[in-house]
């Protein structure tokens, strides 16, 4: 008997765009929740965001809207908007359940808990005034980009990785979770907030920075790769790679002097500066000096002579790759995160299901066309007919599935995630 | 009559190091969680990870475990971690729940479901295989790096944000979550692992990174703090600061073109051009050209004048900050986000609660001295006398509160995160 998915009989409706709510969605959609992604007609500001595939399908709305239903309906119109609190009236005991990151009084807790007393809505917002924000406002504002990058470098380094969009998402499905537990148990569901620029702080605080800021007055410095308060950095080997090196004790350091032949002189080094290199702090503070050390050996090497070099040891290393390496070497497709799927307007790829691997999860499905169960939705949930479905298509109340563009050059199928009609 | 916490009766057995388990449970135990952290006695391998106050209390450790209680015990000692499975038996029906990155056996699910059946138990790994990963090179494994930072840049750009541990630790929390909610339905716990390495695949490939490989089968161009796929850039202004602008919509450009006197420009450049700047995709190919002329602007501007001009307009901005900004211009002392706590080991600071604003959070709770908790656990939750508890220490079964070092300048206070003994 197979167990049933940990988010079974749990639905949401996400009014969102972009990438914090979208990924909260997609979070509980890869547990079993049944998410129900409702855009207007003619999807959101998203719809189009690169990376495209040859087809002009968006790769990031495909990626983060795996495995959820999308219905879209005339938000201009009483009548579209009416159709989205019946869809939350409907939803039942699992349901009731919204995640947005949409600013509209209409879509704000205050209107649709009259439609669902025990509503549980998790607003999306740049700062918790209400005041738009974006990952790259955010993080610019929070102190990373000025201490990125290349010790002599002048100016920030933004991140390319959107991560506080992506912390910020599944901040969000927690904070669903932990919400619908509560009501689960007491009956009350409740408003919930996450501001983008609150998740920054938030993090930086747990991490630390925050609290050496204030503590000292100062920031640290711009250390390019080495690793604040350890030893670590980036190695150039014999055959142009890049390999990263991450020392975090005594026994890495004992293990990588041994592997490049440098442990006599790393200990001789010690009693010269008086240093404990079984510390931290010392390992940090003489960090130039022991990688000037091990450089040659990396220099000297090239990639598969430093994986057999580092073989066996309890020594933390990477090669440095670019997607493009991950998508040629194999990787994705000896990984049991990937599965394929036929992404409508992409075609066959592979694509990541949840990395939390438990009973009663399955593998990646692919996103909808956008609006393609509007009409499974309409009907199933709130027993329209399909005579009514089209009659509200025809007045522009609801859209229907849009054309599926033609694939990007890979193969076409009208698999499980086709649009239905 | 105020709210439960929404994880009010939730009790998770924290065995754990570093970022991403810490931050799992720091989570939870923001959101009215009972999170006990067990360490081995005298701490796990991160209790000194920089930064670190004066006193040498880590700043991080301490953020990382805020709100938690703190036990430690022998686990050399055949005792020692019997007693971590008598707490696991008695941890009561919200229980039963174990959150670790350790990896040995007698800590994994296996060994622990024969004291509480119904047991969830999260294991974080490096990798779905057992292997060893942590933040650094699975970054490096990933891609990120060599398309982060300057165009002409060779090398890669590590990140200073953790950003696969954060995100790794969030998903526990979301695991966790939702493994309990199906305990709560069905009776059934289980084993939820999750690798660090799998976070960042999953992640870059609900983003799109992966597929846009996988279809393009070349890697997206290193192009600084240029946004793929859109406009937006840092600017420098004329009192040396740096701003960073993103154009999202139609509508942003338009109210940029508006601010900056270049709206007509901007609309006979799209004629010559024939581009139609309203779309991300001519954007994005002639951002050189856009931010260009946007350049002089910013360059003639004090920050106060951009920020006047950029007022009242759509316009996604923000000033970069250094950390040290934070904790001087007033940030940290006006967010909602933070209020002061007394951390042992360090003093009064400003701390962050969690940015999930609902009914019955409250705000931070100071983390445990190491150790601080043992003797109010033991007792509590075994039943074990005082007696028992001196016994278990002077044997070396158990370790005690550690002495508080003094405090780094700041102001001492034995406040409510004070150790019991």
């Amino acid at each position: 008997m197979s167990a049933s998915a940990p988010l079974d009989g749990l639905m949401v409706l996400e009014v969102s765009s972009f990438i914090a709510a979208p990924l909260g969605g997609l979070t509980l959609a890869q547990l079993g929740a049944d998410v129900i992604r409702v855009d207007p007609v003619g999807g959101g500001a998203d719809l189009g965001r690169w990376p495209l595939a040859p087809s002009g399908t968006s790769l990031y709305w495909t990626g983060l809207n795996k495995g959820k239903r999308s219905v879209t309906l005339n938000f201009g119109d009483a009548e579209g908007r009416r159709l989205l609190r019946d869809l939350l009236a409907a939803s039942g005991p699992g349901g009731g359940i919204v995640l947005t990151n949409a600013g509209q009084d209409w879509l704000g807790y205050a209107e649709l808990a009259r439609v669902r007393p025990d509503l549980i809505h998790l607003q999306i917002q740049g700062h918790r005034d209400g005041r738009t924000a974006v990952d790259y406002t955010v993080n610019a504002a929070t102190g990373f980009p000025l201490i990125t990058g290349p010790a002599g470098l002048d100016g920030p380094v933004n991140h390319v990785l959107p991560a506080w969009d992506v912390a910020c998402g599944l901040y969000a499905a927690v904070g669903l979770l932990a919400a619908e537990r509560r009501r689960a148990r007491t009956g009350a569901g409740g408003a919930v907030t996450l501001a983008l620029a609150e998740v920054a702080l938030a993090v930086a605080g747990h991490l630390g920075f925050l609290a050496e800021a204030q503590v000292t007055g100062t920031d640290r410095p711009r250390i390019g790769n080495h690793l604040y308060g350890g030893l670590a950095r980036d190695f150039a080997t014999a055959d142009g790679e890049r390999v990263m090196v991450v020392v975090l004790t005594r026994r890495h350091l004992a293990d990588l002097g041994a592997a490049t032949g440098l442990a006599g002189t790393f200990g001789e080094l010690e009693r010269l500066l008086g240093a404990d290199f079984g510390q931290d702090g010392d390992r940090y503070r003489h960090r130039e000096v022991l990688t000037a050390l091990l450089e040659p050996w990396f220099a000297g090497r090239t990639l598969a002579e430093v994986e057999r070099g580092l073989a066996d040891t309890s020594v933390l290393w990477s090669r440095y790759r670019r997607f493009s390496d991950l998508a040629a070497d194999g990787t994705l497709t000896a990984s049991p995160l990937l599965a394929e799927i036929v992404q409508p307007g992409v075609g066959r790829l592979l694509a990541p299901g949840s990395p939390l691997v438990m009973d009663g999860t399955t593998g990646p499905r692919p996103a909808p066309a956008l609006g393609a169960d509007t009409g499974a939705v309409l009907t199933g949930l709130l027993g329209l007919s399909a005579g009514d479905v089209q009659t509200l298509a025809e007045r522009g109340i609801v859209g229907g599935p849009v054309p599926i563009p033609p694939d990007g050059g890979l193969m076409r199928d009208g698999g499980p995630g086709a649009p239905a009609g």
